[in-house]
């Protein structure tokens, strides 16, 4: 029995608010049960100086965890004067994750910058923030094609992430803290859509894993992305 | 006339949601208007070096802004590898408002860290963030008690804090971004319930001020935090 | 009695040394009593990015403090990699309070940094600061004049500075170390040589403050700076 | 063809030489073609402060580049003053290979700390990385053994890795850096000599991938970390 | 002929002003020309780590300089977030100097700080640091044997510092900024009371020295460094 | 008898290994005995902000050490967050070194990047990086001739450097590590193919060295350049 009472492959309750921050081009409050992601997408017309002139545009993200998102409270990261290794891990995943669905040509000499900041953390932040950041991403160039900067919106498909565990010997989907704490092995998977792979991270955190347990995990992914997409549908139709 | 059409004696709609936090020991999320801060409050049996051993606690602050928090997006401080100036002054501000009324004897040898983080900034993020930690230490002190930790609540009144300025003229209370950025004048006030004043920061931002001037921004402030503390008082009973 | 032997609404032995530094366009040393503080100006033809092409100058200044201005050995900020949270507040209160008082757009597209490094510590070292800058900056003005870069000098008014503080129940004039380490409430007001307010910060250290001591503090104050003032112009004349 | 004219499921030439540092308890020149990285693997008597007192041991990793291993010179991470996020992914990475096949209560309360510095890169420099830090670990775990401080060898499995990609649409087997800045997905294996995965890292850098191609991809990972293993069997033998 | 028109073996005009800071053990104001050292000595009753418990004490020195000791404005090195490599290597050129001095068994587990911070910059302030430091640690020692904790000044000989250079063509004694800019080569001495050598520092600017010159420039350094020792003496008798 | 057996005049094995690099333009493994640098030149079409337009190019150096070069690892000086002094000092001295032979003019608007970093370290790295460096310079240059960027080889003379030391009264050449860290006096000396000085630098460890003591080291020192420079005349012929 998981500590939520989940089947195994049942997600945690899914919710995304949009438009939650007055002054972004676009946002979200993504919830994947108790782990609250705030998501702001802000449009700039510069670029970072290497892309200049290309005649495109970029999509970054940048990621941060209040200090009492977590169960013990985490030191800012100002504090140490440097993002940690995993922040950085994490943001570069959104960022990429992003920029696998948006036509960068399309979206002209412009940046778009998506900031991810945990509110409150039960395990799973990267996956909602990638979920929820495509959420923002959307209503961010939805806002720019209503005020005429865009003919259409230059998305090629969804992204949704999520995160899947062998825990007691068990593949299961979307752990939550108790459960990720507790893992033998944990994967994140980044999927389109269309059911393409944009990144897998698999770690054996106690034991190495097999490829008939990957095997398993992969078809659990599927099953969890599919619903993310689909809740991301209904979001934004 | 204000842009918000408010008298110049009235501040804009405050709102207190406590517990909005599932970790934390204390939390609210307070509202002055369109500025919103989420304020957690941390207990950890642990003290600041300088203070061990003397048989009491301690209780500071920090401060910070989502990046999205503000009109244009705002670069984390992370990335600078610092906090600003402006982000140490507000911080130690909150610090030092709660402490005066907190019996750090009465608390023992603990330590309560109170993080006040600007989700969305329009105007009066200082004042807005010492009156909702208030709230937050309160509950956290709370908490404590419930649990035996205190056999009371070690505050001996209310804190609150708001701004006035001088705009075109005509001294104004609890001013927002707009009039705040056109401001001749702009001045903090943070006082207890029993009217005594533990801060007053006022700064002419274009023309010196007069005594009678800055008078009549001490009438308007006394009345703004007396309309807080009444709230406070509602919030927690 | 005050450890001094002054009466409370006395300042303390106050003096400026104009002309101290062989290579600044402007230089002061200024004491008040055992608080001796070195400022030196500098004109630079040059100017912050976000200043650029507005036709106006702009003056700024920044504080340090010698590691053995002070009782105990201070140690080096730069050994910490950042200033202090309190010299940055410091240098931001002695740039606003000279730019209270110069005519940015007669200045030019030109920069002023006023330096003020603490050679001896005994408390007010941000009002002598302040109060010994503006003869730095109107020596380097005079100094720009005298070379025909100025054809007078852009100077509205005086800009001093003093503290006064709550010590035993008792408002005193112009605290130094001692009392300050022992001061209630500690205020610091800069004011200009037509008695307007440019920046007031009060400060309850222990018990909160009422209207009337503040009141008494103010008196005090606008006396303390109406004899630097004075001197300010013996100096100059 | 492969630019390196090699087959699709061929790898580079790969050596190991042992014993190359003079003062290092382990060392490894560990070349994957014309990637050369020097490995150094350090045994101290001391152990990070949050493990002190658990009985076991740690094996850490640190991975660095010299400025001009690259095609272009690239500046040394001292200056930036901080480890990219790239860096501390790939240290984090190799740490976390090589401690999932240590006996960490056999070892002791040691650390020993594994360095990975790039002395030419050509592709496939984590992956070398992970490879020849096994060797450096074992030769320092058996230099221990040597001089009586371990009964055994605390090892319980080999571990190498190896990269993977979609190059024109064709599944490849350690990518070179002319293929690796050309590949439509790059995925890192790093598995165990029992044939166990221990991480997996899949990215797509233009399209997304298919499941048919990744698992053409671990087919291949497969290959190459088998004869990874069997060239680590000889070269400690 | 020289700027200063001063003859090629002749010093600056040198003076030692003692007990310039009030709160300092030991302090001295040192001239050597236009060239302004204020050096300050602090006793400390703590050790670095690695020498504690060996029965000794230590001696080391700081260097700064503010902003406008010299023609053009210098950046703050707080500003830089660390001390300059020439910081660095005068700071620990000074401490190496002094402790080539002291006896530092004798001086017992204590730390002796000098910081020496240049209120006004015209070439050689590293050697007028050294010189300068010697009274200021020597005035420290013998406030210490007052107060009855040393038996007798731990201090086996003098220590002075003097630059040489070849300025066209011709060795020169006591180089000022003018010709400090224009040497080919600029040579630092610390010679002791006795007339041992303890650092030499020798630079060819321009063209590389001869054997021949740089005895010329020991002579002239011998010269420098018994005036600096005697005036030392004068000024401590 | 010195600990490696060599006369006190006699330096350790040399030898240069050219082009081991296979990106830099030119590269060098050099050799003192156990003392292992690997230099790499850049050859770069830029050039330092205050440098430019003034029709000459720049030579610069920096130096690193690989944490386990030494008997006990060295932390990364990144984790400190910036370089220490003595790397600072070593780099600055390289980079002096080699421009005084360099023709900056007839290197025109270029810079080259000369790194030296430390694989295996016994003594005297400094004079192992500085003649090695040459050679490095050398290639790189000769690498832009024979690319028709320039006509001739803009080198003016050879440069090599090496330490000598006074080690139980005795003055030795080519101090390695047991002999550096017992020495009572350290001397490094920088010297050009015609024998002339570029850098002498001193230091007394223990004792003050007298005038002979350091006229034996000079003695030996042009001994040991003499030797350095034919095995560079060799090395490149």
């Amino acid at each position: 029995m998981r500590p939520s009472r989940r089947a195994t492959d049942e997600m945690r309750a899914v919710s995304f608010e949009r438009g939650v921050l007055r002054h972004a081009e676009g946002s979200c409050l993504v919830k994947f049960g108790e782990t609250h992601v705030l998501v702001a997408a802000t449009l700039e017309e510069r670029l970072p100086p290497w892309l200049k002139g290309q005649g495109r545009g970029w999509v970054t993200a940048e990621y941060g965890m209040l200090p009492r998102a977590t169960h013990e409270r985490t030191r800012r990261e100002v504090t140490a004067g440097k993002p940690s290794g995993r922040t950085q891990e994490i943001q570069r995943l959104i960022g990429r994750s992003l920029r696998a669905v948006v036509d960068l040509q399309k979206l002209g000499e412009r940046q778009i910058t998506v900031d991810c900041d945990v509110i409150q953390a039960d395990g799973g932040t990267r996956t909602a923030s990638v979920t929820g950041a495509w959420i923002a991403l959307h209503d961010c160039l939805s806002w720019m094609k209503t005020r005429g900067m865009l003919p259409t919106i230059p998305l090629r498909d969804h992204i949704a992430a999520v995160s899947c565990g062998i825990v007691d010997g068990e593949p299961r989907l979307d752990l939550d803290y108790a459960e990720d704490s507790d893992a033998e092995t944990d994967c994140n998977f980044v999927m389109t859509g269309a059911g393409g792979f944009v990144e897998i991270q698999g770690t054996a955190e106690k034991t190495p894993f097999t490829e008939g347990e990957f095997n398993a995990m992969v078809g659990l992914a599927r099953k969890g992305v599919t619903k993310l997409v689909d809740l991301q549908k209904l979001a934004v139709a």
